[in-house]
């Protein structure tokens, strides 16, 4: 395996062998941070590096074990990021036998950037790409550049810098529909100058070890028996509207209810029977990655069968939808797909314009508003430009108390009040408020009690760190849990390694120190990790509850 | 002397004895917020401790010795700050035997703080005061608490908690023309709901020892023959206009230009001229606080002589002026009143509004489109609201690269590439671009080369926060160089202390050594110790000098 130390300045490229099969993705991420990057740094300054990199298992015929993870330290949090996507381009680079590509500096003038092998690197000038939307530039590199290749694109969000950006990556299909959407790195990739990263894909070799298919068969058993599993595949993470609503936990309003009275029209069986009943361009669910056998991904059509959006998840019918007080699918798949287009977050997008409404500068309720906000930063006004730097900017500057946000980042849709071991996850993370760092609605747990929620988000979080380290899909977890060996033997058989008992969960664990450790040298202390004050005062209907984990206890939830 | 200690949100008070004669003013804040204040908190949280102290001369006859220091962590620079004013706050605490009040907390409601004695803290709600601009705010405060007490107010900007704001004090004649302007901590103190601080004036026992008149006479003679006093109590600080001009420093059109083709118009002779000319309310200098042989401050009138502005500085006039495209004197004037009205730092304004030319938001030159944004500051629009966090965040919002800035903070009066020393103070003081944590225009070297400006920055850099320490006048540094007896002798005589050789030096490097130590925890590594790209890239006219001296000379200037 190699790592591609790409300084973008000098157009010079080094190519460095690696030997730790385990240092992938978010460790990997973890590690290069703390050894090469001064935590000090501007992160839109050409000083941070961004990183792409793919797990150990990327390329293998293994479901769901081909994410791609993005980092370098966050625009939105000032703090480490990783933001990881699903989509091709993690098991290309492993194709080329390419474990992550390191961008340093920034390019004189915008360009994109073409791996064909590790050995052969191109940066071309971006021309015509740059200024364009995630959509329209993915389909002109893939008129221009074959559909070889797997892609991460910014759109206008990134090229302007605004910290609520996403970086779009290209899904089984070709199509950009995936989004490695969380912190702003498509703002340090906009930074760099850098409109698109293409990698040429190829078969990766399968090991030789006659132990291995029988190993990825053994995993796959495990995820055909996982009941979750058809939940997912049937209505993608729509599933979740009604759980986390029956908890009194669906962000409702910039926040102010947990429950939803039109819940049920946002629901994963009505997004189901709207897609089934519509037809057309429309799917359920599909893959987004060629081997998946969960395939959540759903394509969401307008009345008349063409696509809407190429994807509706949970978090944003909960954050584009509920949260602002939105109950019409078509709506929300409409503010979903702009914000795709642009490049920007979903789930930073909803609190943000969660915010702006509080402020005043929409009403709840209004979609048409909604997306008119969307075409100020699409028309790259003062306000536009301010609502795309997040949340926690926007609540800053325009003098809102009530601001969703931890660390710079906004809460997505799991209200922490009524799920509360997230909420201890929203506050401790060093990602900031991220549901795909521990989230723990899943467990068969009382989400309202106050008592065993720091242990359970301390376990969520670290097996999280460790799925992110290699590359898995969360919707394994559920196949996996309490069977680390169905991923060890897989490992083994493909590359000869040994590791002992406890090596997942040790994973784990050094990720979220490293993490920590360039979190304290960037300024963000213990006293970060605490959730907005509201949550800690202001009773949540229908149940009336306050996030009532004591801040001691969040202090005390991570060795000093 | 005394401690006061006050919990806004408990409205507890305790009062602790300080003996530590030297533990004052920015030394007193350095040490407050390393042992006090976790480096990670957000600085308009109540987590913010804010802190209003004086020096060990304040409230004895000595001349300009009376600087009031005010200090928390910074929501412009994200680091420690101490920001001082002259008036008479100063003097009127150690008239009541009180070293510091230590604000910790917010108050539920808007409030103000009456001192009346060291055990007799009153807090009273802010009622009508609150909404007010400094001015009105000041009057109102005179007409029911009468002429008795010095007073620190904020204004609406403040209030609105901008990063931009400043608080303002009340001078030698009671008039709100004094400002602890920089680093936004009028927002902290919005941020704690207080409208103002009042403090009964009471004169200082003069100490026993018969020593301390004369030495005191002593420091005033050294004062009397300093020929650089004679300038300043005829022009005012405005004399630094053409000085800055002659070297090719002065910044004009958002730093394009190192001179301004209008500068004679703006200089300390022009507003001489206009101030003797129209007469009326119209005063050349008078004194900020009770005890000023040096007497700098203007009062600058109208074509009829009624006042336009409550001193009209150097730094106002370079960066509300020439920084801006503007050479009247009235229109510079107008924005520096309406920012004092608003409570504002007129040197981040001047940045910002530079920057805001920059993006388009108005023409350099046009005062009138310049007085338009400040009202919308005052209109509170997003908009306005935006340009109250600065000229970083404005910027960055915005996506203009050419902002003036150093740690968040705009940069003042003097381009960083005509006057090098005060460059590298820009780059390396702890306080970010700050133009009074170390100048060195009126050292007698060519600024324009690079040699020895590293040297020079460190030693003023040093001497500055020995002086900030003591509540000293910077305008006194040229009559004690070279012999720190002058204000030993005093000290001794007033305090019984007796102090080692190299006394004053220790303490600027202890004062600097706490503040970056505080800094680091926060996150504000060496990787900030740097000028904004365009100094170091863009030639300056008509010098064309770039600031060549190397980040690593920069980053040398401290030990590690």
């Amino acid at each position: 395996m190699f790592v591609l130390r790409i300084d973008l300045r000098a157009n010079r490229i080094v190519r460095d062998e690696l030997e730790d099969v385990l240092s992938a993705g978010r460790h990997f991420i973890a590690r290069t941070l703390n050894d090469e990057c001064d935590p000090g740094i501007d992160p839109l300054s050409p000083d941070n590096p961004l990183i792409f990199t793919c797990g150990p298992f990327a390329g293998w015929p293994v479901s769901s074990a081909g994410r791609l993870s993005v980092g370098g330290k966050s625009p939105l949090t000032g703090g480490i990021k990783e933001s990881n996507a699903g989509g091709e381009l993690a098991n290309a680079l492993a194709g080329l036998d390419c474990r992550a590509v390191i961008l340093y500096g920034a390019l004189a003038e915008p360009g994109i950037l073409v791996v064909n092998a590790v050995d052969d690197v191109r940066i071309l000038p971006a021309g015509e790409y740059w200024g364009l939307d995630t959509e329209a530039c993915a389909a002109r590199l893939r008129a221009d550049f074959g559909s070889d290749y797997a892609m991460a694109v910014i759109g206008p969000a990134g090229e302007m810098r605004l910290p609520a950006a996403a970086i779009c990556v290209s899904d089984a299909r070709g199509q950009p529909f995936r989004f490695a959407a969380r912190g702003g790195l498509a703002a340090v990739m906009g930074s760099k100058r850098l409109k698109a990263v293409l990698v040429r894909r190829q078969k990766r070799a399968l090991p030789a070890n006659p132990a291995f298919l029988p190993a990825v068969r053994e995993l796959h058993k495990a995820i055909e028996q996982n009941p979750r599993v058809e939940t997912l595949r049937k209505y993608g993470t729509a599933s979740t509207v009604m759980l986390t609503q029956s908890w009194g936990g669906l962000p409702t309003r910039n926040f102010r209810q947990g429950t939803f009275e039109q819940a049920e029209q946002i629901s994963g069986e009505a997004v189901y029977r709207l897609i089934t009943t519509r037809g057309g361009e429309g799917t359920p669910t599909e893959a987004c990655m060629r081997v998946c056998m969960i395939q959540c991904s759903n394509i969401f059509p307008d009345a008349e069968g063409r696509r809407l959006v190429g994807k509706l998840e949970y978090e944003t019918l909960a954050m584009c939808g509920s949260n602002l007080g939105i109950g019409e699918p078509d709506t929300i798949a409409r503010i979903n797909q702009r914000c795709n287009e642009l490049g920007l977050d979903t789930i930073e997008m909803g609190t943000t314009l969660g915010v702006a409404a509080e402020a005043g500068l929409m009403e709840f309720g209004d979609g048409e508003r909604a997306l008119e906000l969307l075409e100020e930063i699409a028309r790259r006004t003062p306000l536009g430009r301010l609502l795309g730097q997040g949340c926690a900017v926007l609540g800053r500057v325009l003098g809102v108390e009530r601001v969703p946000a931890v660390k710079g980042q906004g809460v997505p849709a799991y209200d922490p009040r009524a799920i509360k071991g997230t909420g201890v996850t929203f506050a401790t993370s060093p990602m900031g408020a991220d549901h795909t760092a521990g989230l723990t609605v899943f467990a068969r747990v009382d989400h309202h009690a106050a008592e065993g929620q720091v242990e359970l988000s301390r376990q969520a979080q670290i097996d999280r760190a460790a799925f992110d380290a290699l590359g898995l899909c969360a919707f394994l977890m559920g196949s996996t849990a309490g069977r680390p060996e169905l991923l060890l033997n897989i490992l083994r058989a493909g590359y000869g390694v040994e590791l002992g008992p406890g090596w997942l969960e040790e994973l784990g664990r050094q990720v979220i120190e490293m993490e920590r450790a360039f979190n304290l040298r960037a300024g963000i202390t213990p006293a970060a990790d605490r959730l907005p004050a509201f949550f800690e005062q202001e009773p949540l209907p229908p149940h009336g509850e306050t996030f009532d984990i004591p801040p001691e206890a969040l202090r005390d939830i991570w060795p000093a």
